[in-house]
């Protein structure tokens, strides 16, 4: 059995467990008889709704005792028009890391920041970067660019139909800029890209959303221009969509790098060589060897930037302040860059093309997630970003904790040592 | 101010807010005054040193009091070996989806799925997919394939001394694979590929992981595996790492598809027309269409595969079950493909290459995940398999429900009216 | 040997040939012994410096009579400021697609289009692709945009200073127009996109070419304005270089998508299923179908857009024409599109984001390129936009004949075939 | 008319040129009128063909003359089947760069590299990176890895009866290497990999292609096995196609970073401070320097890998060489790596990972090609793989001429001057 198909031919005996073939493919076949009663859904969260609906489930009543206990039962409605089908509430341990100093256009001071997350030796190592950071004076964050699309997109029978049609939106920009202003008052529109692929064409509308992460709002704001477009377009699409899937949301994609969702942010700082050694054990020089390996290694497995693990601080900073994690999809890209500089510092930076951030709207209002938010200050209008800087400056931190890990030789330990006292 | 130039010119105005350049640029310098005390690390989660952590850092009272009120306080403990500077706990709403019915290899039955998210319209959304599925008597699944890579990098003088070292390295697979199951008895070595790029070797080492997602396991193996090498090798590395990002950790990447990370899994389902006009007011013809121009639209947005939204169900569930939620960064991604057939019904298929799951480990174990997965009958060992195949079956449901909606020309009312009445 | 590794090893083993891997490794060192001369290159392109150049290097004169045959060594000084070292003349066969009718905004008329190719089977591939395309009445074509870019980056000590170097490059771009207009009168500056990373500045300079390929124009266009910059600049970069990578020369990148390369271009026709019956011997629900499961095929492989293979024709098409074949690789790519109507006509769609392509310049005045061009009427100024139009054009022809010849089952016949009484 | 809008209002128009969109689109409409009559194709390459050919389409006679003098009519039928519908011959300049000393596993000795190109400056940049390395005592190179693969795909009715074909086919890879040897004799079918995505089963066959390129080859063999599945699997394939795009043919694709097309090749030097200076006036840290910077850039452009230009050269030596020229698009990916050593040198390497080379079969035995093959002692059998690592030594070449300009500031200077006079 060598080569790939000897291992396919392994992993296929071990799912068929004896069995064989047929047995097994006669389990996948659909299944009419008995069929449960799904209940109809329900927006509506209350203690009630839920209790009732643990009874019709008739799902196991110790599942109910910790799901929803009677704080949950309790503190239920606050959580009406985030979630459906309510049935209790999930919790996860907050860590803190810092205070990381940030020297921001918009975040400027000494940052204790909120890490949700179950995985040991995450909140660790962030507070090792957040510690190293702040001994150098802190890092700089600035956002660089802000811009959310919405994508719709219009099939006609023809390319040339295709071409009147968007000579004719063209034109229209202020038209369409003054139809998504009545469907809200915090985001703006403000460009529209278009790209023709034969008789299809996508709209790419670019907004500001002001504080807020925005999706719904630039859905609802494409959804108006595209009324108003089927309305007054002399050419009518034979359909149309309002996304297309041009927008890259909730999906990487490396059109982040020449567009941006969310706010494009980046942080950097100089850390002298003898910071580096007291803080990560290691030197400048080593850090820009494996950063130059790792660069290479990502490039090899089809990865779409060049980082160490984005995904984790970014995840556990987004489930504490009530952002939509599973833009951690989308967000979770970008470039790590250190090297040593003439002077043998270790210039560090990271650079995220397109983070999905808000300090209003979303989750940001529901108890925890508020509390950590006002933890850091940063809940309410006027704070997005400042929040969009500091997570540029804890994913900073995150990268030379980890890639100092690496590069001494230590990732293993700490890993071993953190994870082995679990209960 | 033509062409992004001029995009760009008005967003640095909208930064600066009247600053000049200057002063906002000296605002990012490093600044030693006033450095703050950065307490060391704490990896014990007791209530008195969350307490001590709450006063120490002089944060913010009201949010102690969200964060850690008294359950907390009193369940802290439990979440010992999960967190570090723990200072409370972070609550989501769980909603229901389902039940689903699943005829998988190792998933069977109808299974109410517990999601955790505060994304409004989202379980709605997942829910109207299931009672579709449910409907057609369920959806089939399986698991493809099984694997979970740790890729340790080293470096040599030259090529030629990169090569003899492969040439050992590749005789003693045995070796390596003995020496990983001193480390653990539930993963196992089962491959090791070899990727040379000039002097820098690559030893990609392939684990099972038993019904653990694994990253710990396969780190600690994979060190293990290294300080064999360095000790036995003919050829002395000039250095190495335990990991070189060559294995995809954390983030999306093509290499998922070639190869896989944690599991392989794909979900299907057969459905009539009048099913289809019933649950979700549109064709198969309309949704072959729209999945046609959303693929497109993926394509010319750079995106990895090709679907709508995997990241939303993805991570909801993630979060209910104590998976690692960063892991959503490489598992969301995969390809959905919508055919009418010869007979006019709708053939609907998710394939996802690697989604990183497991029932013991990890965050599975602690209260409210644990719950979760129980309420499934899916904790503990002997369920990954099954487990994989409901994701699958999830995101199928969500696939069904938001393509569903984006054909019929719902998909902005449906958001604009669930999140209308929160808080 | 299972798995991967046992493919490698049995790899190995082939390339050591029973040597031993110190054997082998010995060979490949620096070896200093008799190191040859190597001649000063040389730009002048005669007679007589070929033969020199032959005498000096002792190399095969059987060769010589092949390559500096008596007609070459004549026409030899034609080629005087297209290539360096000059020894002689290849040559390849040219073979006739079409006439082709194409519809479009510049190219409008029958054309026959000469290839260039060693390959068999390609030109009767594509000539039955026109074939088909002309019964319908043509097809349809038009260039959608057009710019090349030019992509200087600039390095800082710190972000604040490139940040402080943008503000000032922004306002200056009428200055950089300026500049790069006292460099060339074909060339004009349209737009100049903004890219920070850390302290990197990339600066995408964006041009039309007139008529002419351009890379030259914008390498020596960017060079000046980086020279002004230099000059003028308040923030001095601590260096800098005329192109950074980020420009997409030469390379397939998903960039192209968002951006163009040279000409963004399109064609499209409609085909009755009985023409395509009779020319292809398929239906259009076939062509539809693979097209679909290539698009999936191609996407699980990690290609950069869905098409068959736009490579073959355009490289052809570029060899005959005197186009930098190199740009290959950069140009073929994009996205092919088949789609039943509702009528059940077959809609079938090219689209290229950006292929590189002149009537001037480049190798578009030899003697044979030149003749190919004449021959369609497409040399000198003026042209530049329907040749696009005529490779978009080609290339539709060529999807229709591939995914056709796949569909109906007949593609590895016709490639025995055409390739069996080679000589 | 700001942003991405107002250029592309710009450009449309340009190109409307005063007309109105109505007048233009119209000109876009299918028209058969007047239709040309479409020559038969034919495969038999003879002067009278040719000369016929000229007569049935009335070109331009000028053109004629230029592409059929009275050499090419004489030589043209040894073009056969090579060519369809032959008219003439293309003929290009071709230059000399080296030698270039190579100390391969295969190649042994200093190479004189025939290039074939129309670009100035080409030849003379990489002669000037083959007079650095020679002087370093040559490149070491070596092939990593070879196989060809095609992808054939079933499509099922449903997952489940794709699983059973799958556990089926995977137990006759015996029989489908005794199927395929009834095809060539010189390929080999050495393993299978399997991909699934719901009801579609890709099967990736890979080849060893001897000394040959290898596409038809494996087409035909592929062809041969598909007839084998179809006439003996127990489930039958609803429909299936010999080439499903998985195999990455023609087209840059990650694939080739896990899998191989071709040959995986790479070639290194170590190159003194002074010789650098002496090449290239620059430093090796000022090319460490400008590859972190341009390798980012590749990174921020979406590009497969981290190189500079491997299509110039790899493009003409293709040409020169008789190999498919169209395969640039695939095979023009890698990896470019300098760095200082520990001492100050400069560590330089390239690796490509899959690059389709041949020395019998395609264009290998054409008058021109194989002379130019000659001249290298690389035609005829036994010599793939010293081809190969010719390639790899001049990319290496390239790279360093090309990174040593752009360090140095030289790069437009070189352009400027060599295509300054020509005719």
């Amino acid at each position: 059995m060598t080569g790939k198909r000897g291992l396919t031919q392994q992993h296929v005996m071990r799912i068929l467990g004896g069995e064989s073939p047929d047995v097994v493919a006669a389990r996948l076949a659909p299944d009419l008889a008995n069929l449960p009663d799904v209940p109809a859904g329900s927006a509506k969260v209350t203690r009630e709704r839920a209790e009732a609906l643990w009874e019709e489930t008739g799902l196991d009543q110790e599942s109910r005792k910790t799901l929803l206990d009677g704080a949950a039962a309790e503190e239920l409605p606050l959580y009406q028009g985030n979630i459906e089908n309510a049935i209790g509430l999930m919790k996860m341990p907050l860590g803190l890391a810092g205070p990381l100093r940030i020297n921001g256009v918009s975040a400027k001071g000494d940052y204790h920041i909120p890490l949700a997350t179950t995985e040991a030796a995450l909140v660790a190592s962030y507070h090792r970067g957040c510690r190293l950071l702040t001994a150098a004076g802190g890092c700089s964050a600035m956002v660089l660019y802000e811009s959310l699309s919405r994508a719709p997109a219009f099939v006609f029978k023809t390319a040339p139909d295709a071409c009147r049609f968007i000579i004719w939106a063209m034109e229209r920009l202020e038209d369409f800029q003054k139809v998504a202003a009545t469907t809200t008052s915090h985001g703006k529109l403000i460009d529209m890209g278009v790209t023709m692929e034969g008789n299809h064409v996508y709209l790419n509308f670019e907004f500001t959303t002001g504080d807020a992460s925005g999706q719904n709002m630039v859905t609802i704001a494409g959804q108006a221009i595209c009324d108003f477009i089927v309305e007054n377009s002399p050419v009518s699409p034979v359909r149309h969509y309002v996304e297309s899937n041009l927008s890259g949301d909730k999906k990487a994609s490396t059109k982040a790098y020449t567009t941006t969702r969310g706010k494009k942010v980046t942080a950097e700082a100089l850390l002298s060589a003898e910071l580096v050694k007291k803080h990560l054990h290691t030197t400048p020089r080593a850090m820009e060897q494996y950063w130059q390996m790792s660069a290479i290694g990502g490039v090899l497995s089809g990865t779409l930037g060049i980082h160490g693990h984005f995904a984790n601080g970014l995840t556990a900073l987004y489930l504490a302040t009530g952002q939509d994690a599973a833009c951690v999809a989308e967000s979770a890209t970008g470039v790590t860059r250190f090297e040593v500089t003439a002077e043998g510092d270790l210039y560090a930076t990271v650079t995220l093309p397109g983070i999905m951030v808000g300090t209003v709207g979303g989750g940001t209002g529901l108890p925890t997630q508020k509390a950590c938010l006002q933890l850091m200050g940063l809940h309410g209008a006027g704070k997005a970003r400042a929040l969009a800087e500091v997570c540029a400056g804890l994913l900073l931190a995150g990268e030379l904790s980890i890639i100092g890990a690496l590069s001494a030789g230590h990732f293993a330990r700490a890993h071993r040592k953190l994870a082995r006292d679990r209960k």
